[in-house]
C-alpha cells in the first residue's frame, strides 16, 4: 500500500478499490455503506430511499456533448437510478477556483438545469466555496442526490447467480475517449461526442418489461470491466463475456488503439451493465432496446460457477483472456 | 456583478449571497431551494425530510480543536439540526491532491467517523477523486445530509416577527480566530481551540422545552452578523442586538482586535442563532443553558417593525450602528 495517493486511487480501478476498502470502509464501516453499490439503500420514517454522492473533476470542463454542469447532474441520477430508485432531489456544492469566470459558472449552472428538467429531478440545496488561484482548476462539482426506492426489488451485485445474462445498453467507451480528445494533446480527430445521459427512464423501462432483473450498474470510471469484475467479487462468481458481442463504435475502437487502451476500461456515462436471470436475457433484451438509449443494446456474457471471483473475455480469435481490475490510471479526470 | 469569481464569493457575505441568488437560484430556482434556508425541506413517500451540503476547503486541515473530517460531519449535521430535523444519514465525497500522504487521510476518515458516532448519524455512500499536483489543497471534501422532520414545527427565517427575541447559544468567533491562528501567519498566540460540535442535541433539548422557536441558524461563514441580516431580510423586520450581551471570550476579542476584525464577522461551527416568541425568550434561554454546548448562552437582541431589512447594533458606547453584510472575505477558508 503506497504512502501517497496517486492518480490510480482516481481511477475507478484496483487502486481506487483497495483505497475504498483501506481507509474509507474500515473507518465509516457500517451496513448501509458496506454493500459499496452505486447508491445506499436507508429507510426513513418508512420511506424506503436511496442516497448517493460523487464528485466531479473533469478536465476540460466543456466538451462535446456536454460539460461537468449536466454530468454532476446525470451521474448522480444514474446512480440512483441504477439501484432502482426514482430519482427525486438532488444537492449541488461547488468548489470554485479565484479568478474562475462567471460566464462559464452560469453556462454551468444552466446545462445542470436543463439536465435536472429531463431527468424530472430539483437541486434543492447547495454550497459555495472558493480557493485561490492555484488550489482548485476552475470549478469541481460535486452532486448528492435521494430517491424512493418505490418498486418491490432488491438489487445488488451479490445477487449474480450461475446462468445470469449479463447485457450493456449501448456502445461502451464514448465518454472517456471525448474527453481525451478534447484535451487536444492528442493529433486524433474523431466525430464522437460524450454519451452522457441519465438512465432512469431506460431503467424504468427495463423494470417496467422484466421481474428477472438481479443488479444494475452505471458503467462509469474503470468502465465496463470493473463493473465484471464487481459483479465476480462481490456474487464470489465467474462472469464471461464475448468480446464481439460487445457494443463498441468504430471511433472508439479506432482511437482507444491509437491511445494503447482497451474500451472496456474506458468510461461511459449514459450506459447501463444489467445483471439478469438467464431465462429472461431475450425479455430484457426486447425491453432495452425498446428504449432510445438502449437501442444498441447487447447481450454481452453470463454467470458461471466456474472460477469464483474472475472474469473471462472469450476474444474475438477463439482465445480467451482474464479482465482484470483497471491497474494504474491512463485517462485522469473524465468526470 | 464581477465577471471573476473572487475569494469574497466564498465568505458567506454580501458577495457570497449575490452569487448565489444571481447565479444559482437564477438556473435552479425551485419552491423547494428558494427559501435559502440552511436545509430543504422534501416530502418522500410522505416522510419529511430535510436534506443539505457543504463543501470543506479549510486551511489547514488540522487545528486546535478539531480538522476538516469533524468539521464536515458536524457542519452537515448542523445544518440540519437547526431545521428542526433529526440527523440521521450522511454522504462524504472527497477530492484529493495527487501526493497527500494517505496516514493523513486516514485520521481525517477517523475523525469523521468519531463525529458521526457522536451526532448519531451513519456515512453511508461516498465517492473519490484524485486531481493532479497543484490542482486543488491535499484534501476537500464534501459532505451532504439527510434527516428526518418529525416534529410538527415549521422553523424559518422568513417567521421571525417584531416582539421576538434573539438568542446565541455561546461565545461566538473561536473557529474563525482559531483557524486564522492555526495558520501561523500571524505572531499571536491565543489559548484557543475550534468550537466544532454537533448542536443535534442542543437543538433537541432547545425545542423539547419551548414551543415558541421560529428559526435557528448555525454561525458559520460570515458569523453571527450574517445571519442577523438574513432575519432582516427574509422577514422584512428590524433586528437590534447589544453589543454587550454578545458572549466573546477575551481573546477571541483581542485576537480579532489584532486582526482588525470585528468577531460579529467571524465564523462559529457549534453555535446556533435562535429567533423565539418574545413570551418565551426566558424559556428558551434557560433551555438553552441547561446544556452543555449552551452554557454561555444569551438573549442578545430583538426583533423590530421599525427600519425593515436593517440591523442595528447598539454599542457599549450607548451608540448604535448598522451591521451590515460582509463585504470582501477577511478569512478565506475558514471552513
Ligand atoms: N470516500 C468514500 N467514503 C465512503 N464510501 C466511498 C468513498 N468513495 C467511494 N465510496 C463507496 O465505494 C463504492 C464505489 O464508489 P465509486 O465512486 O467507484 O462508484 P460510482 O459512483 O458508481 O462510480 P463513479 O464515481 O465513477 O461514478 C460506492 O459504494 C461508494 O459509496
Ligand atoms: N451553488 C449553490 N447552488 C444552490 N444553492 C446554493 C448554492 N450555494 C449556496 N446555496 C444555498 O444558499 C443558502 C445559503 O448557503 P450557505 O452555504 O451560505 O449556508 P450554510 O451551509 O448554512 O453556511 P456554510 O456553508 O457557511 O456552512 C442555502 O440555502 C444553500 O442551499
Ligand atoms: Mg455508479
Ligand atoms: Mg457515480
Ligand atoms: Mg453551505
Ligand atoms: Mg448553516
Ligand atoms: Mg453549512
Ligand atoms: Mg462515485
Amino acid at each position: 500500500r503506497e504512502d501517497r495517493i496517486t492518480l490510480a486511487h482516481g481511477s475507478g480501478g484496483k487502486a481506487s478499490r483497495t483505497l475504498v476498502e483501506a481507509v474509507f470502509l474500515a473507518a465509516f464501516g457500517n451496513p448501509l455503506l458496506e454493500p459499496l453499490e452505486d447508491g445506499a439503500e436507508c429507510t426513513v420514517d418508512g420511506a424506503r430511499l436511496a442516497f448517493t454522492t460523487d464528485s466531479y473533476v473533469v478536465s476540460p470542463l466543456f466538451f462535446p456533448g456536454g460539460d461537468i454542469g449536466d454530468l454532476a447532474v446525470n451521474g448522480t441520477v444514474n446512480d440512483l437510478a441504477v439501484t432502482g430508485a426514482r430519482p427525486l432531489h438532488l444537492s449541488a456544492s461547488f468548489i470554485l477556483e479565484e479568478g474562475f469566470e462567471v460566464e462559464a459558472l452560469t453556462r454551468i449552472a444552466a446545462s445542470m438545469r436543463a439536465a435536472a428538467d429531463a431527468a424530472g429531478v430539483q437541486i434543492v440545496t447547495g454550497d459555495t466555496k472558493v480557493v485561490q488561484r492555484g488550489k482548485a482548476d476552475g470549478c469541481y462539482i460535486t452532486t448528492a442526490g435521494v430517491g424512493l426506492l418505490d418498486r418491490p426489488v432488491r438489487l445488488g451485485v451479490v445477487h449474480a447467480r450461475p446462468g445470469d445474462a449479463i447485457l450493456v445498453s449501448g456502445p461502451i467507451g464514448e465518454h472517456g475517449v471525448t474527453i481525451m480528445l478534447a484535451r487536444g494533446e492528442l493529433d486524433i480527430h474523431a466525430e464522437l461526442a460524450s454519451d452522457t445521459a441519465p438512465v432512469h427512464g431506460l431503467v424504468a423501462h427495463l423494470l417496467d418489461r422484466t421481474t428477472g432483473v438481479r443488479a444494475m450498474r452505471d458503467a462509469t470510471r474503470g468502465g465496463v470491466a470493473t463493473i465484471l469484475n464487481e459483479i465476480a467479487t462481490a456474487a464470489g462468481v465467474g462472469v464471461v463475456v464475448d468480446e464481439d458481442a460487445i457494443p463498441v463504435r468504430t471511433e472508439v475502437r479506432g482511437a482507444c488503439e491509437l491511445l494503447g487502451i482497451d474500451p472496456l476500461y474506458v468510461a461511459c456515462e449514459g450506459r447501463i451493465v444489467v445483471v439478469v436471470d438467464g431465462a429472461e436475457a431475450d425479455t430484457a433484451l426486447a425491453a432495452l432496446r425498446e428504449h432510445p438509449l438502449g437501442e444498441a443494446a447487447a447481450i454481452v456474457g453470463r454467470v458461471t460457477d466456474d472460477q469464483p471471483g474472475m472474469v473471462l473475455l472469450n476474444t474475438g480469435f477463439g482465445g480467451t483472456r482474464v479482465v482484470d481490475l483497471l491497474v494504474g490510471d491512463p485517462l485522469p479526470r473524465i468526470c
